[in-house]
């Protein structure tokens, strides 16, 4: 059975449903498990001693949070992150995923100087998820267009971001990043993805998988990933 | 430099910091890991195809919250758990991670019949953590017994049960297990345990780290946990 590729509108009832008090999950938990499969992954494709420096762009919202997350796992995994955060959310949660990060010596800058993104070895774009729709603002539409532009190996996280969530890269409006780290199960999008795809999630009770037939693959030992790139599934 | 035991007082105040607003932690993030990590050193000693059956047996606090998230990471990996749970816990985090538990079709039981204790393979100890002091209540008095009198493996999280939390098994009031999950660092008491430890949390800042020497050693690529069985200490 292939894996499933899901709409906007379905990976959003489905999120709601693993956050419903019949789901029972928080998002502390889930973004827990989601940003430490993030580091996971990354730690399977850019060796720590070749890429050490990681820049981490963070979004508003809860792809942001996986990335604040997924930072402070890379520094336990002996990465050297560095985090861009322009529009800190206004929330408990994020605000002590930002302490947790501070604690750890991390800088966090508003700012993308020219060095401050080029002093890097990897970029993870942790900027939008699969609710983003519309149009990218301000400070994004600058980032976006120095992602399209750099030579640096880009991991993007649920989506590349920028891209329609569905329909992929229309109008050339993104980036094409070197690796997907998709969360719960690959959106739509990833359809028109031909880096290396892995998915995070360990967390999705059969009962929904099956509702929802997302037919996921295995996941390996104690794994919180597992490679996909060559997955069987209905590309386009 | 030797890995530091830490005294209960210790322990208290690490654990303090971490979740004060300086630490920025929430119980829930901290207990996903360590629940994590608790099934991941399971997994490095009691195989799933030969050691599928699990009983968690969970206390009232956070001991026991460690023991429900470990219960479900082990339903991921493979296994079959099962959970006691006697007490449980009146607050909102608690009745979650029920829910999750549920939502997997663990089964959870509040009495300890002689084949719900028996058909099992492995048990899982997650009764009593660092706070523990005093006399063993009912009807965690009943289990004890029984894990005394068990030839099954028994896995203790954080500490064995029942012993005291330096002093160890003082009048043999408690049980020897086959393994032990220490968790943060490991508490005084585990001087006196010669079986399998693996120590989890891999989340303390090393500024933390320095301030109460504790000599953690390094964790392996991206696991959660550390064997520590050989680690340099200072032995009683």
């Amino acid at each position: 059975m292939a894996l499933k590729f899901l709409t906007q509108r379905i990976a959003q009832t489905i999120d709601e449903e693993l956050f419903s008090s019949s789901g029972g999950f928080s998002v502390d938990q889930l973004m827990e498990l989601a940003g430490l499969s993030v580091a996971q992954a990354i730690t399977r494709v850019y060796d720590n001693s070749k890429y050490p420096r990681a820049l981490i762009c963070c979004g508003p919202g809860n792809n942001g949070g996986d990335g604040l997350v997924a930072a402070r796992h890379l520094f336990h995994f002996g990465y050297k992150p560095n985090i861009y955060y322009p529009k800190p959310t206004k929330k408990e949660l994020y605000e002590r995923l930002v302490i947790q990060c501070q604690n750890l010596k991390i800088p966090i800058t508003a700012e993308l100087s020219d060095s401050t993104f080029n002093d890097n070895d990897l970029i993870i774009d942790a900027i939008f998820g699969f609710s983003f729709s519309g149009e990218v603002r301000q400070p994004f539409d600058q980032v976006i267009r120095r992602l399209k532009g750099t030579k640096l190996p880009i991991v993007s996280v649920d989506i590349p971001s920028a891209w329609d969530v569905e329909k992929g890269n229309i109008d050339n409006r993104g980036f094409t990043p070197s690796m997907l780290i998709s969360l719960t199960a690959p959106k739509l999008c990833a359809k028109h993805f031909n880096g290396k795809h892995f998915l995070g999630g360990r967390f999705v009770p059969p009962e929904l998988e099956r509702k929802f037939e997302l037919n996921l693959p295995s996941y390996p030992g104690t794994d919180q990933v597992v490679d996909i790139t060559n997955a069987p599934n209905e590309k386009l």
